[in-house]
């Protein structure tokens, strides 16, 4: 998807989305990919706070501004990954998805782990990322689903943005048998603020980079859609694709705009990697992991003594 | 390296390896990287009992055989990581690997955590691969060492061949701070039995995929060493390659012959990953990965009960 200004009314997104749609079912798709927060413009990069903040989540799902999606998507027989901002009855806040499937039922929901960004504003900045302030981590694991007869009962599993920076989440998925990760994002392309960093073409690198070797040390298909181009003066990457279990691309985005990309995804090419290389049984040794689960943080090994006091 | 073949006489073999670390030293280098086994041929390809399977064993480090390259190293004022088999006074066989610095001490040890392989041997097949029978699963975890002055106290670490596959050996070494990873290997460009599997192409391709994405996963340096080429009539892939903190690859082999590649790397380009995309402490969700160190092998999600049945 290209990008969604501040300014863009609901309904014109949900048009462009349901656009989308009909491109990708009249070109055979049976499972659609959304980005990340794909109803509006990537708000934690502003300080907002009450009414104005609310009206971006989604009370309840689906809800009458998101249910055209579901109603066409069930007539063309078509299931999807869409994520949204999550406002939970009880007043929960979540980065969130959802597997619907060609039934119209939500088949799975994951909320985001890995935020990024901080919850305190930085002061004096244009734009912020706020994702730690607007969203709790989320509670629901990395769960994998069992798909039904239209997706060929693929083990599915979903992340979100940042997710896929972290071999750990594609892990979880992986120890679940994981053979289609659908991964939507909104990843900044620059420093908005003016600061040098990596520059947009280093940054769709890594996304891809990391794309490729997770799916592959994990022997699963990925689709990972982009929210891309320039949104509200902050630019995000493109470079959507869809990745096949050696880690290869199968399709590549060529643009930051609205567009659709189709593969045809053979769940046997996971079992080469499953039954041989990852054969996780055979080859994983837990017993040398445990620092993984223990702690969050870095402990760097001590400064080494010099010769003389090695040997005194 | 180039291979080496069951027929080359060790003092051969270490002649080259002599060569290698003048020309690098010439060439300005301080560590230089060797695979693993890199005395001998791959024998875990053979069924080997006895003393003509000892014999492929380093009887304590440095040991008579080898210690014209410590000797060598010291005077050239260059350390090295070097793989070798290694039988302990104590009878007990590890695939091992060593760092020298430039003093000629031993700075760290690891042992093969992922070995590969089976046990029992595949009947009648010409080649095997028996890693799994000739050494026992490294029990030194995956130690991460701060070299002295003379590397610049980097924080260093090693793996050997398949461990660069499992980003759980990465992630414990990127948990001590790690900002420079050895790996020596020797990866099958072929099935050597004429089955027909993954090409040498899409091999190296996972190869050097897995060390970029690693690299960029921990924001560490990355100094990845084949040994390449047709050896005793099984076939191993090259690929070795330098890769910086960013997973951009700096150096890369171009033959399957002795090769010296040569870099500098500059540590400092570690702290823009370390700081900002992973900074652990504040990203990492460890109470989220708890199946990455409770179990080993896959358990699947159950069948998707069909609509009816769930709606009853």
């Amino acid at each position: 998807m290209g990008p969604t200004q501040k300014a863009d009314t609901r309904e014109h997104t949900l048009d462009r989305m349901l656009n989308l749609l009909e491109q990708a079912a009249a070109r055979g798709a049976s499972l659609v990919v959304f980005p990340e927060l794909a109803f509006t413009t990537f708000f934690p990069r502003w300080l907002i706070e009450g009414e104005a903040l609310d009206q971006y989540y989604e009370h309840g799902m689906p809800n009458p501004a998101v249910q055209p999606l579901f109603d066409r998507a069930q007539v063309l027989g078509v299931g999807f990954y869409v994520g949204y901002a999550e406002l939970t009855s009880e007043g929960r806040r979540y980065n969130c998805s959802i597997l619907v499937d060609s039934d119209g039922e939500i088949l799975g929901r994951y909320r985001k782990v890995h935020l990024p960004g901080s919850f305190e504003p930085r002061a004096g900045a244009r734009y912020q990322q706020l994702e730690k302030r607007y969203f709790e981590y989320g509670n629901l694991g990395f769960p994998a689903f069992r798909a039904g007869p239209d997706w060929h009962h693929a083990i599915m599993g979903m992340m979100i943005c940042n997710d896929r920076r972290w071999p750990e989440a594609w892990r979880v998925l992986g120890l679940q048998g994981v053979e289609l990760v659908c991964v939507g994002y909104n990843s900044a392309a620059y420093d908005p603020n003016g600061g040098v960093t990596e520059d947009a073409a280093l940054r769709t690198f890594h996304s891809t980079l990391v794309t490729q070797a997770n799916a592959y040390m994990n022997a699963s298909w990925v689709i990972a859609v982009a929210k891309a181009g320039e949104e509200d003066g902050s630019g995000l990457i493109g470079g959507s694709c869809i990745v096949d279990p050696n880690g290869r691309l199968v399709a590549e985005a060529q643009t930051l705009g609205d567009e659709v990309l189709v593969a045809d995804l053979d769940l046997d090419l996971c079992r080469q990697g499953k039954d041989k290389m990852f054969n996780f049984a055979a080859h994983r040794r837990p017993e040398q992991y445990a620092v993984i689960t223990e702690r969050a943080g870095v402990v760097e090994p001590a400064v080494r003594q010099p010769l003389a006091a090695r040997r005194s």
